[in-house]
């Protein structure tokens, strides 16, 4: 009983603006996102992945980490503690550096980052045509860079053109100061200077003080990579767009280690493999993948790409491949006073290794998989939202439906269920008509449906059906579990 | 060629004392466990999982999901932030209660836990058998729980009876002092109280905040489950034993939702079930196991059990299974405002749920996994050090091991490791002798060591070695991967 040779399906034309929108709202009414502590009002960027996100959630993590470590014989595992010795914090730059310009308005007790205030200010001029005034600014604000004191510059630019808060229309500026995004805590009793810990704002410091430990434990031999994905935290002022930029979120981070001189070898390799894996392990369309070139390189690095997604509130980043010379292992040899060099067994060189860094967000890759799957079409004419997510991302991987609970159909699909749960998240529904649920499978992306009917009884088969092309096919139930299992690999 | 029939391996007494060291050692060598930090001489009892630690602690979690969401249609899984609103807190108790009682030496700047002094002290009475001090002492510190200021009656113990710090010999003592066991960081640009935001110090009150929004879009009937794994952080004074005690630690917890009246009986089913699967899933040796039933309980349980493990150091904790009233739903009620009672569809009866709470600690399991496994003995006289993990639980499930990398050996175990690494964890190593291969795989709990050799290729066939007995039966190399498959179900 095919209907394959059908085109029952027609795409519906959806807007990119409204799809933010309409996201949120299913994210939290089918459990995939809520706001976290909603009771309270919720806490400001802070989500909750729920019963659908967190499963959707762990099949990311899964797929990225097999993909680093299974696949690859020379790439192992870390997963390193959140809080380490604010030492590390001073080596990687992060003390002293990971800052934002930020400016208050006194009336308004009001805090904004100074050049956000500028790029606006830029902005509004470019909109309402004010080419004199706009060249002007352009050109003070290129020069912050090369100034002394760039906070000072800063304020001088915002002071002179006048700018405003666009918020309040208010401008009672402080001087501009530097803001720095870790989180602090004191550790132990007393709440002083001494024992303050950093929440870590990136995964990666904890693989490269684990140079050593790693490459001794598991006898890796450069080239080699490390692993880990876990949770980092920055006191971003400027948070937003639902779960793209959130004070908590979670990196998947490999450091691989190389020696001086084929770093870009390595690169070009790693640059190649990991778009691929987006769009071949995870399914995301092609056409909205991006590259992006760094110009402007941060100190540590001497090459770097972005992997962009279109998402619907613009083209923006969800992994960093970044060439970071051997920037890190060298500060914190020099902080530690420890030898962080490689002795090559063969040759007896010594050297820092460089380092090839592949840093995806794990949360943001979350939204751009949702956003890529979110579809409004019709089956036969009725409306439906439909998530069309990869069968290996999917949080549910099949649902099982009696088309009726009597007549020992629901027993039949019950006892399918669990045999299927073995080996996979599997869903037992009966409530309301086969389309009703057919139709909620289809919003929280359930690949397949497994329709237990009158005819399962009568010679032990049942229907599947797909979910994108709302096609059915009859098979054996003895293969079913077989035929999911093919459809679900997940290397 | 098997060689089941004989029995090479004698076990060697191994004194509890001796464990602890030796584990310690064998987790940094071998990458289960780091210190963290180590290169800046580490941060106060913060460990980071190695290559293999990292893998092992993903199984553990992941048997323990699979059980708890997969085997349980009632039961799905949750993902919350570990930054929550603060009000949540002030609901739960722990700003106002979470404290411990602190006293501090003006001399000597060192900080203790006054109730350990006391403790301490009574302790070394009853070793020098000064009975009647020890009567005085004990019924002092029994009257404190009933004192109005707790503090005080425990500082007036300290100051009569002469009691001093064991470390110092000091007993310059400030008052007793209440130190709350949350970490508090600054949201937001500005450092004052209105921004203060909590490190979670339990994974449970992310559910209970959460209770409508799974319940709506799960469409959950009580009685049902919500299952959590994920860090939590408690600014413990006392720490130690390596990583049975940590600052940041990792919880997997689940609370089951009742309706009141029924909790005694979802309370004795939970406690047979989490018992069941110390064994039956993780393979912990059952006489290690022991229960301890709470006398006082805590404001909010009417019954509370906990699963403990003989330790090399002692019978501590690693499950609690807590019923904890409706005390947590009812106190959300109260602080937020919203109506948090559930509405059964069927009867129109409008209760606050009751739960009975399962609370596991996944670093507590991961060193009882580790003690339980580490034996020491002799295969044909030689000796060995052997973890019997649980195939489930061991980090990689199986070597690969060419006799000699010549003669195509080495490529056939390479092509059979990529192969096995579809699905498995799975090693080659072609370093060298065959027997010191089988001794680095024993150490690290690899269940199942499979040999290339001259017989494999002429005949397609390998040897299987099994680690505890080290006895070998030969296969072919077409049902390797079934037979791993086959020893590896994960539910």
């Amino acid at each position: 009983m095919s209907n394959s040779d059908q085109t029952r399906v027609q795409s519906v034309n959806l807007p990119p603006d409204k799809v933010m929108h309409k996201l949120v709202s299913l994210a939290k009414r089918r459990g995939f996102i809520f706001p976290s502590s909603e009771i309270y009002e919720g806490l400001s960027s802070c989500f909750d992945y729920g019963p659908l996100g967190s499963e959707m959630k762990r099949n990311i993590k899964e797929l990225w980490w097999n993909s680093m470590t299974r696949r690859h014989q020379n790439i192992v595992g870390l997963d390193a503690s959140i809080m380490m010795n604010p030492r590390v914090w001073e080596a990687s730059g992060h003390v002293a550096s990971f800052n934002d310009p930020m400016i208050d308005d006194k009336t308004t007790k009001r805090r904004y980052r100074a050049d956000h205030l500028i790029e606006n200010h830029i902005e509004k001029l470019r909109r309402d045509g004010k080419e004199e005034e706009l060249l002007r600014v352009q050109s003070a604000y290129e020069a912050v860079a090369g100034a002394e004191d760039s906070n000072r510059a800063l304020y001088d630019i915002i002071i002179a053109e006048g700018i405003k808060a666009q918020d309040t229309g208010s401008g009672d500026w402080t001087e501009v100061r530097q803001f720095n995004l870790m989180f602090q805590c004191n550790m132990g009793a007393v709440a002083d200077k001494s024992n303050i810990v950093y929440l870590r704002p990136e995964t990666a410091q904890g693989i490269f003080v684990n140079f050593h430990n790693v490459r001794e434990s598991s006898r890796m031999k450069v080239p080699f990579g490390i692993a880990q994905i876990g949770k980092a935290f920055r006191n971003e002022i400027v948070k937003g767009n639902f779960i793209f930029r959130m004070v908590e979120f979670e990196q998947m981070e490999m450091q691989y280690f190389v020696k001086p001189g084929t770093q870009a070898e390595a690169f070009e390799a790693w640059r190649e493999e990991r778009f691929a894996w987006y769009t071949s392990a995870l399914g995301l369309r092609k056409e909205k993948l991006h590259w992006y070139k760094h110009d402007k390189l941060a100190h540590y690095a001497d090459l770097a790409y972005d992997i962009k997604f279109e998402f619907p509130f613009g083209i923006e980043e969800i992994e960093g491949i970044h060439s970071r010379t051997d920037f890190d292992l060298k500060q914190h040899q020099e902080y530690s006073g420890k030898n962080m060099e490689y002795i090559d067994q063969l040759t007896n060189e010594r050297y820092l290794p460089y380092v090839v860094e592949t840093s995806a967000g794990c949360d943001r890759l979350f939204l751009a998989l949702l956003a890529d799957a979110y579809t409004e079409d019709t089956v036969d004419g009725d409306e439906r939202v439909v998530l069309k997510l990869s069968p290996k991302v999917a949080p549910i991987k099949a649902a099982v439906l009696p088309l009726m609970k009597k007549c020992g159909m629901g027993e039949m699909a019950s006892l399918l269920r669990e045999e299927l749960s073995a080996a996979h998240l599997v869903q037992y529904d009966d409530a309301g008509s086969i389309g009703k649920r057919y139709r909620r499978q289809d919003e929280i992306g359930t690949p397949f449906c497994i329709t237990v009917d009158h005819q399962s009884l009568e010679e032990n088969s049942v229907t599947v059906r797909y979910r994108d092309t709302a096609t059915q096919e009859r098979i054996e139930i003895s293969r079913v579990r077989e035929f999911l299992a093919s459809k679900l690999i997940t290397l």
